[in-house]
């Protein structure tokens, strides 16, 4: 399956990972959520080549999670500004970031805390309509017609 | 940043990564979630090539996400089974497919619906400590001393 067909796919679970379905276009993401936006900062948190981190850059701004912004007029200089879209994967960033929390949890890892209350956050996901958990649900696929 | 770096990173989600990060991977375990076992399924499900499979699915089971289990002796035959920790991923899966519902909605998609009331599930994280929407809360990051 192309990159095209995915994004074209009538699982939206494909179409988003046409958008970001590789691990550094995550983890850019990740870094973008937590407030970097400058090239030389993602290339040092993320350990990545310039080359590779240019390409991932282009991508995420093609598909408008990213949008350029220039910082400097002299020397030009840009930086990459999270969009609406882009902030959308925080919720999916938040839910990796449980799993590996609970399953690869050797040693100490990045916890998420409630500012508030000092408290671990411990994400969870729901239906918003009952309220009830995802996963206390019995779930049915509607799939339309025309796809599979 | 190597796959092995990843899998020791301090962050959890980059954890999450190292074992499922990349497209095939997630939509192999999003079609185990739905209920297929089989590499033929999982082939004609994914339009993919059987090496690329065939890697994907012994990456998945050395990860511990699949299991595999015989269900025929003459002639052998193995199904993968998603273990707990697979089944895990189902929250990852729910918010990704969120995301294209929301920011990629052209033309009919698959949606999930609640058996019970027939109705379209509407996901959203939250945390089950204080049930705000994580949207909501101010957050800060621990990071641990001995990592970045």
């Amino acid at each position: 399956m192309s990159k095209k067909n995915l994004s074209n796919a009538v699982c939206p679970i494909a179409r988003s990972l046409s958008c970001a379905g590789d691990t550094w276009s995550l983890l850019i993401l990740r870094d973008a959520i937590a407030g970097l936006t400058r090239f030389d900062d993602f290339r040092k948190s993320l350990d990545i080549a310039p080359t590779m981190l240019t390409q991932r850059l282009a991508a995420l701004t093609e598909e408008g999670l990213l949008e350029r912004r220039q910082y400097s007029e002299r020397p030009p200089r840009e930086e990459y500004i999270l969009t609406e879209a882009g902030r959308g994967f925080a919720p999916v960033l938040v839910m990796l970031g449980a799993w590996g929390g609970k399953y690869r949890c050797d040693g100490e890892t990045t916890q998420l805390i409630d500012a508030n209350t000092g408290l671990e956050i411990v994400p969870v996901v729901i239906d918003s309509v009952t309220g009830s958990k995802i996963s206390d649900l019995s779930i049915r696929l509607a799939i339309p017609k025309s796809g599979s």
